[in-house]
């Protein structure tokens, strides 16, 4: 069967004509969209150059010939409509012949291309949306008061380093940095990190941004956020304890952060949307500028999220998660964001914070798995585990499933620790 | 005298030949790159168009060509030597009549352009490298332990918001934003913010970046720093006192940041070059990664910076400071951010943090002038104030001198509180 007149939905592998997510890829040293399909990708540029896009409007062709996504996003939601519609025409069974062996010719194999990250990023703000995670890491270091009195009543979050954004695949460096003194009168610690650790997260990218001054009611604010991506948040646990007060995570977590090289459109995950949590009884509502009905109702989604070590190697499943489980819709979370007027643009990422659920086996980092390292985990290969050692690649993964519809597979995002550079940098 | 035949050196109000600071400035729709000289400005787009510029090596000039100065600051400190020795040439009083009138045909009055941001800012770090500051923001909450343990070890800082920073003269609204509750069982409250205030802060500009993995060693750091601006970080206490735990400041910062439209290069800040502040006796040494002895010679810049409050109705100078007086250098400060590896890139904004000085006078912010309003200023005009109120106007205004030189102005930094928006954004 020729790649032109293949059935993209037989062997999609959650890649099918209902998913369609977003890429970039390299070729001749230059970034190139595309869409991905089955285990094949679509060349977006070479589709806007082709008069096989003829019915797409002018600006809408032309965001396809950039290297981000971030024209596209500009455009908005019926841009993002428009261009899902025409891609599943042109790969749909039913598409002409005349179609599909033109559309055969901008077609490659997803082995043959090297991905790169679709989106630039001038933003990237990280939340704390589970309560789960924050409960339990707040045990850790506040037994008796382990949640803050703001929680219930606003996402929190801080912003993160948005230039160590790396795409899936890159190499983690194991970061040096300081940590606190064995003793008040002792200098501290400077040296490779001892504590490092992932977090598994869902990022939502957003679409049309906000003018300054202007907030985002939570009504509108599903149609400013485009898609959603896997995200690995590495964090350095020795590094942030000791410097994180009073101004937050600084250089514990901007060494590097992973995210899939898949944007998923929110478009193609509307089958999944679901409820948003429940407030436990007794809770506080959301104030009213954070409360909307309809979010309530679909708000959240059920995306099925696995984290996993060495997954190659097969020594350990980590944790088996869902982003249903969050305590805060995305909604909230750019509502919230923007409620002081702050200015959201397309690319900017919104990460949901540590996905954890309410089980021990569904705790998104091993800050929580180990308790902080106190109780290192076993894996299947006999080896124990406190923090991630050299050579560990950590693997997120993703899916969503509904009876009767065929299954939808997020992009991986994946990482592998490197030695921290042999020599404490130069110094005087 | 025709403005190709001025001399610059007279009346040139802080903006001489020995200054040269860079801005943009719009025209026809596009921003063009400028240099200020006295009160002109040199359009450096139209410049780099004419053979006046043919000594300059090509990716230079087309550097000068871009809407804001990143392509020049990746270039280099040798290229911003080169540009900087060049625009002296043709502005000097020793200028061919030739040049003389070349170039006056690219110059503009001051007053007859529009300002805009000339750079593009990928991420901005604002860090809290005044003792003074830290010291008496901390007396207020913790007044047995005022400054936290890691404070002398580490310049302590945190990822701001890059989207929200304005130019000089751009109105600032009032943000409304979640504040603590009067008990533990009342909801928050959800108003504009009752508590605005204003930080003083000196911006270092990032010229070249550092590869993602690769920490810039102390004795280098100084050559990845292009210049300064002036930064004013309004901040809502309220706002930022109920989010701030545990992750830092985030919505009480992010609503908006302003900077001076001109950035003046570090190679005119030279004379002005003094010692790193002494360390107390009793304090510890920094480690040996954030310690150099050229630095500690020459590391810190002796900049009077004054704050005043509604300055055109003379109501209050706020305050008198100066940079030297920072606990860290610049240097120091830009080490520990890629100790671990973070990648700088040029365009990225370093910010002290608030420039607060020894004596009460020369502190940065209402915030510690009025004991987080416990204690109003008393204006000339007869007013009072505890933090800013709808239609007060901030200005930062900075100087350097010494005899026999001729003294710098750095660009004022000016933002004037527009009111909240009157409802209260839109809910479901």
């Amino acid at each position: 069967m020729s790649i032109e007149t293949k059935s993209w939905n037989e062997d999609a592998n959650g890649f099918g004509l209902n998913h369609l997510p977003y890429g970039a890829f390299r070729a001749n040293g230059s970034t190139c969209l595309c869409v991905r399909i089955g285990d094949f990708v679509l060349d977006l540029a070479a589709c806007a150059a082709d008069d096989v896009c003829d019915s797409l409007p002018v600006e809408l062709r032309k965001s396809l010939t950039q290297p981000t996504l971030n024209s596209l996003l500009a455009l908005g939601p019926q841009s993002w409509h428009t261009l899902r519609e025409w891609l599943t025409s042109v790969l749909e069974e039913a598409a002409s012949d005349e179609v599909k062996t033109r559309i055969g010719l901008f077609i490659h194999p997803l082995d043959k291309v090297e991905l790169a990250l679709p989106i630039s990023i001038g933003n990237y703000t990280d939340f704390y949306a589970s309560l789960h995670h924050a409960r339990r890491v707040g045990e850790l270091f506040r037994p008796d008061n382990p949640l803050l009195p703001n929680y219930k009543h606003i996402p929190i979050g801080y912003h993160g380093r948005a230039s160590s954004i790396v795409v899936s695949g890159t190499e983690i460096r194991r970061p040096w940095g300081q940590s606190r003194p064995p003793n008040e009168s002792a200098p501290p610690n400077f040296g490779p990190s001892a504590a490092l650790d992932y977090e598994v997260e869902l990022a939502f990218i957003v679409g049309q941004g906000n003018v300054l001054g202007e907030p985002i009611p939570i009504a509108e604010a599903g149609q400013h956020l485009f898609g959603v991506a896997l995200l690995n948040d590495w964090s350095a646990r020795d590094i942030q304890s000791w410097e994180y007060q009073p101004l937050g995570p600084f250089l514990g977590k901007s060494f590097a952060t992973s995210i899939s090289p898949w944007i998923t459109p929110l478009a193609a995950l509307e089958p999944f949307r679901v409820p948003a949590l429940p407030r436990p009884a007794g809770d506080p509502q959301p104030l009213p500028h954070l409360y909307n009905e309809v979010d309530q109702q679909n708000g959240a989604l059920d995306i099925h999220v696995s984290a996993a070590l060495n997954a190659a190697a097969r020594d350990m499943p980590l944790a088996q998660t869902n982003s249903r489980d969050l305590y805060w819709t995305a909604a909230q979370m750019a509502t919230h964001h923007t409620s002081n007027g702050c200015n959201l643009q397309p690319g900017d990422i919104l990460a949901s914070g540590t996905l954890s659920g309410p089980e021990r086996g569904s705790a998104g980092c091993f800050m929580e798995l180990t308790r902080n390292g106190a109780e290192p985990l076993q894996l299947l290969n006999g080896d124990r585990r406190t923090w991630l050692q050299d050579g560990d690649e950590i693997t997120l993964t993703a899916f969503c499933e509904r009876p009767g519809l065929q299954h939808i597979q997020l992009g991986r995002c994946t990482g592998r620790i490197l030695p921290a550079h042999p020599a404490a940098p130069q110094s005087s």
